[in-house]
């Protein structure tokens, strides 16, 4: 068993926001990020996979297909994007909020399954240099 | 003559738009940037001012006061913002496009004159680790 | 369950002495570590903390609060500080050398118990860009 | 228990060759890795060593000692080298493909029990800054 | 006048040799990079550029435009090759040894009045993240 | 004309303190760093020399003679110490606080005049990431 990961980047702009609370509310528990003209970030992806290396090729998973993966599932969909108005795990009447908590878990969700001949074993988000999420799904 | 620079970050949202332009002028040109849902970076900013050593202190600039200052004129005004709704100098009727290159010189405007006893040298922005704009006044 | 990992910064002098030992076997042991005069790192700290994430606030754990922790009990007591001569865990009589796997195990003492709605997880200190230790704890 | 982690570099030529495929099934696994005439990467070793910290040194291993084994075993026989034809592990009648996957097999197998005290616990080799492999030995 | 850096990378190997030299005049000199089998690395290139933002679009230069001309000029040339033997300015022949000079002034070369509205004015190639070489021209 | 530039660290401790000034002025200046027990940090330092390639050799300067000479001006000297307590020219009689300016003023004076074949361009210090000071000589 090995394991394999690979980064990439996405730059998009969001929000955090519950309608369910008053302005005053909102800002006590989020802060500067509960201003809804919304601000932004260069989010870094980790995603990992497990498997056993192909005794031919010396891969565990195509780096092409992963890179390909990656791009249609997630930075197709997130870069250069609100989150909170154009991904629609994150619209405003799902009550999701796009922590970086949330948003490894619904990059996870949006990756399971989908990887051939290998195992998704964790999604990191960074927001920042500073701040990271990691998510191994449910277990 | 001595260079000092300090760093500072902030994260903003920001899109490109001109409104003199058809919808697909703008997509022509600014490419995804053209969202008006906007998008957003982690940006840092390198600020370098230039002075003589102070014989005593051993500083060219009180590094307590450059962060203060950095603080108030730009990093307060700018991050956790979207820098097209909410920066007088980016504001649609000014027809100021918030790019790498405007930004700079926007926060060269905005520190210009304000450090005591050192003279403003170059401001540098990055709006991801490989793109980057300096600027170092009209000259 | 998901992890967050914030980083924070301590800038701190320190070196490696054993009273109980000759001058030099200290520096057979310690090499250049071994000088009393002392020298310094800029030590970055990676917090990890493992919970279930709010559904309202889609927060594993406040983080202004978290940040709040790290200052008080870790980097207002480490940081601009020697760490042999004003952080109590690692004074002479202790015969705690403040190396960086001792420098994780204090930091983890320093924080069990008081991170609210979250269980800490990991530990991680590194000295130099090239050298850190992780410790998760008695287990 | 705690975990050391030592960072090491070295630079290396290598492509991707199966000597049992045609020029055309190479170039369709292998993509521009196949180019026989070799490309190369900074690569970034990261060995992380498992013990008790001693309670007199500090240390869970030492430090020197680590380095000097990292040095023998790995980037003395892998710095300035090409992987393919000058690593006994890699050579064309091994079969083995010096991908980033095997490279870090390999380098667990070389360090193996040759760390005193302590106990090899993974090995993380970065191609590039965007891509990495982790070993954990079979388990 | 605004100055615009964009990086790029490419993965390349090379080796250092000069076919007037003895083996060992090409050791005593060129130390382990005398060494044909080749060794390789990771290069990171910033090319700055100057000129004047365009009042309407922002820009000093189309960053789209930019990337394309770096990816014909340099990066589709240089990318997973072997400079010695693939790279014509390299060739045994020509006597120039691929230093991490001489391939900043070979980039310069390729790019110069290549870049619509722009000067070039830095070429930036860094070997390895602890060296770098930095050519402006003739000048 | 070409520039190349070798970086080095070195793991040092230091404080602020102006012995003509009392307690409360030194601390009103120098805030946290007047602590006398000292903090220390992992400086970065860039040496930049400039000079005309060798067309035989592709070579500025010599590498390993340039690290050589940084290691013995330098590194040797300022590594593993207390700057105020052990390097001459940050002793307390000279008056010479060791802040990041006066550091690469110190190590300028001490590489000028040592380079083969090239010229001393510019000395960077690094104190942490985000700060850093550059000399040019006098000029």
């Amino acid at each position: 068993m090995i394991f394999l990961t690979r980064k990439a980047e996405f730059s998009s702009a969001h929000y955090y926001w519950n309608d369910a609370w008053s302005q005053a509310e909102n800002e006590r528990v989020f802060g500067r990020c509960a201003n809804k003209s919304g601000h932004g970030h260069n989010y870094t992806l980790e995603v990992t996979v497990a498997g056993e290396v192909d005794p031919v090729s010396g891969f565990v998973v195509d780096l092409k297909e992963l890179k390909e993966i990656l791009e249609r599932e997630v930075v197709g969909v997130y870069d250069h994007r609100n989150l909170n108005l154009e991904v629609p795990e994150f619209a405003a009447d799902t009550g999701t909020v796009p922590t970086t908590e949330n948003i490894a878990i619904a990059i996870w969700q949006r990756l399971e399954g989908k990887i051939p001949h290998a195992t998704l074993h964790r999604v990191r988000v960074y927001e920042m240099a500073d701040l990271f999420a990691d998510y191994y799904g449910e277990r």
